[in-house]
């Protein structure tokens, strides 16, 4: 049976990957609000030529796309995907045009062709080896697309919540997955959370030269630095009360599976010239759970007053900071905006605004549960290896919507890999890995209808 | 005779203003380096119409143009002008274009027709109403007119040390001048100094995903925002050891001079919409002596990671800020960067790299000197009353090069206004000020050649 599917994928190869260049070619950039109702329409139509029953949902922002094909046993997987794409800018570092999906050396370049159309359309070459081999699926599917992963998921929680009958799943495969620099397939469990803010202070109508202003006007760039520096002091301690009050420290379970993982910062020393962690540490499991275990005050953005050639004499009118909290179990990253505001009026900057540009909550799945053991054990024939677990990465995503909603494991299963420039100029699938995902998908499946 | 000198520049103040706006048509944009030479050029070429043996000085940045005729008497005073500009961007705010002079409503609109270009051509003018009247100057003149006043006279130092005997003089009128919002003619007698530093680092090689990186890498924005809060306190406290060491407290004159002076704390809340000022002053004496005998550190400018709408989740490799220290008697910018620097690093900083982008040193000219009592003594008959002594201005510039070298006392007489909307859009002159501009030093010649 297995032989029957992997012969299949490997003969239509050619055929899915039009396909995916179909889906790539619809440009869907939600930070553009570019193309999301046509890439919604084409999700939709992809779905339905497959025997899926399909709706696409409006929402306050990008619909929402969702399907549903019944199979053999009782049993349902949900797969969450997303339809828009980050930016392409900058436009100059592209080697092709980022919405003319090319095939070159064994990669499918285009914007969006990992993150997050390659990983939807793997998933359907899955199952259209399994219909085409079983004349039906092993098991119910149901998808969920949204279309704003990009800038957030503002309208995914708000749905999920009111479709839960709709939603009903045993399990669910996330977006994202495959392999790590070694070409390892790994098995990412939880994600952090995060509470993304803006800090501005406004202290004058205009700006004001500052041989007339310096000493006697207020100056909205100093307010700013000194609310910053009540945040976190230079050795890395987040200073507002309470900050830490939720925080659950890695188990021995944990520590266990993040020791087996190689050890990065060597990688990190080649890829980002970085000469010393913070903290002093130097690699191994230290730096591994310092890592994603450590809830996290990140300034990603200053702006205030002259920022171009030489030298201008200016006293700024306005200043803003965007700080990212990256959150731990069982931080809120509603409690940790308030914590904030509290502490800012506290410490006398009442007049720093805040405004909360994105929150997530943290979520994991526990590495102990069988529809994790089977994902993993499936993997074995793909990869030649079992997937090796982490039980949580440092990045944030709407994970915690799903799991609240329904109460399920969600794993991860896909086709990506570090090469693969998401996010960035020249993004790109690795071919050989999008046949793996899809071979491991269809064992997946076949799997859970069986358990 | 001050009568047919009047009546001459009444009868001639068309002809001169068509001169002053041939002038202002010449771009002269020293930041850009747009037209300096040509500029030059220009200037030297109606200081050799009025019979002024003219040099050309080129130097390491834009030329100098000085020029001397002799006169009646043996006495020689000193104009210091410049012809450069500042930028006109942002142009889409001028109602004409900045480099097509327009009058309008009893003003002259283009960019330098107040700073500085008005106030040398209003000198020329006041020259040939005296040339006319008179066959001959009745005093030598002398003028130094530099290109890079607008992005701190980087070469005008250098220059004037090396050329004090072909500079000698006795007296100096400085580049501005003009009146209060009051209407009331000022004479401004000294500048703060200034240490103009760019401070920035760089923490890796390239900004960072902040979910990967938050937790381990250093993030050059919080290295910034720590290295500058330890610069000022919150209470407006320079923590610099050394800083305040050189500072002269205002004297007893000084302060019965700012006493003289009109509260401008109404005109701050109006223009500024400031509510209130910084060590909780109110107004009055106290604001006045706050606002040019303390020196500042002042954020002009702050730059780092991502600044645009909404959210991105990085973690930036490189931030910078702009500060500059206003300084007061006797305060040294070199002084001031050389404490700066060894406070960095005994801070543990000393990954912050420090920039100097341009210093002056404080310089004041005695308001008790007799050549300022005569240049406030002529102004009575062209303004009606005495201009009034402003012992300190919050703002900086090279009036200590001149001082320094030469030793002599510099006045200010000029044809500004507070309305003149110098650097920014929509620069203007007022005419009827051009004419009392030149009307006084006119009398300032004749006065200071009898003297």
């Amino acid at each position: 049976m297995e032989k029957n599917v992997d012969r299949y994928l490997e003969a239509h190869l050619d055929e899915s990957l039009k396909e995916l260049s179909r889906l790539c070619a619809q440009p869907s950039v939600s930070a553009q609000n570019w193309g999301l109702q046509e890439c919604a329409d084409l999700v939709a139509r992809m779905l339905s030529q497959r025997g899926f029953e399909v709706n696409v949902h409006p929402t306050d922002g990008a619909p929402i796309v969702t399907g549903y094909r019944p199979g053999r046993s009782q049993k349902t997987l949900l797969f969450y995907n997303h339809y828009d794409v980050q930016p392409v800018e900058p436009l100059e570092l592209w080697d092709t045009p980022p919405f003319v999906p090319t095939i070159k050396d064994g990669r499918l370049y285009a914007r969006g062709a990992s993150d997050d159309k390659g990983q939807f359309v793997s998933r359907l070459f899955a199952i259209d080896a399994l219909l085409s081999e079983l004349g039906e699926l092993p098991c119910g599917v149901r998808f969920l697309l949204e279309g704003e992963e990009e800038t957030s998921s503002a309208n995914l929680k708000p749905f999920v919540n009111a479709h839960v009958e709709e939603l009903r799943a045993d399990a669910c495969v996330w977006e994202f997955g495959g392999v790590d620099f070694r070409g390892m397939p790994m098995q990412y469990l939880g994600l952090r959370g995060i509470c993304y803010v803006e800090l501005s202070v406004q202290t004058a109508s205009q700006d004001v030269h500052s041989g007339l202003g310096g000493s006697i006007f207020p100056n909205a760039a100093w307010r700013l630095v000194w609310a910053l520096s009540t945040l976190k002091d230079s050795r890395e301690n987040i200073l507002i009360p309470g900050f830490y009050e939720d925080v659950v420290p890695p188990t021995e379970r944990d520590r266990e599976l993040m020791a087996a993982l190689p050890d990065e910062a060597h990688e990190f020393h080649q890829r980002y010239g970085v000469e010393r962690f913070l903290r002093g540490t130097s690699g191994g499991l230290e730096l591994a759970i310092q890592q994603v275990f450590e809830p996290t005050c990140t300034i990603c953005g200053l702006t205030s007053g002259y920022q171009g050639i030489g030298a201008k004499t200016v006293l700024p009118a306005a200043a803003s900071a965007k700080v990212d909290f990256r959150l731990v179990p069982n931080q809120r990253p509603e409690k940790v905006f308030q914590l904030l505001r509290e502490h800012l009026d506290a410490q006398g900057f009442g007049d720093v605004q805040l405004t909360m540009l994105g929150g997530e909550t943290p979520c994991r799945t526990n590495p102990d549960d069988p529809f994790v053991a089977m994902v993993i054990q499936t993997s074995q024939e793909v990869y030649g290896q079992p997937m090796q677990i982490v039980p949580l990465v440092g990045g944030s995503g709407p994970n915690h919507v799903i799991s609240e909603a329904l109460q399920i494991p969600i794993v991860t299963a896909g086709a990506g890999s570090p090469e693969d420039q998401a996010h960035a100029p020249n993004e790109n699938l690795q071919i050989d890995l999008y046949l793996k995902a899809a071979r491991h998908v269809a064992r997946i499946l076949q799997s859970f209808a069986d358990d």
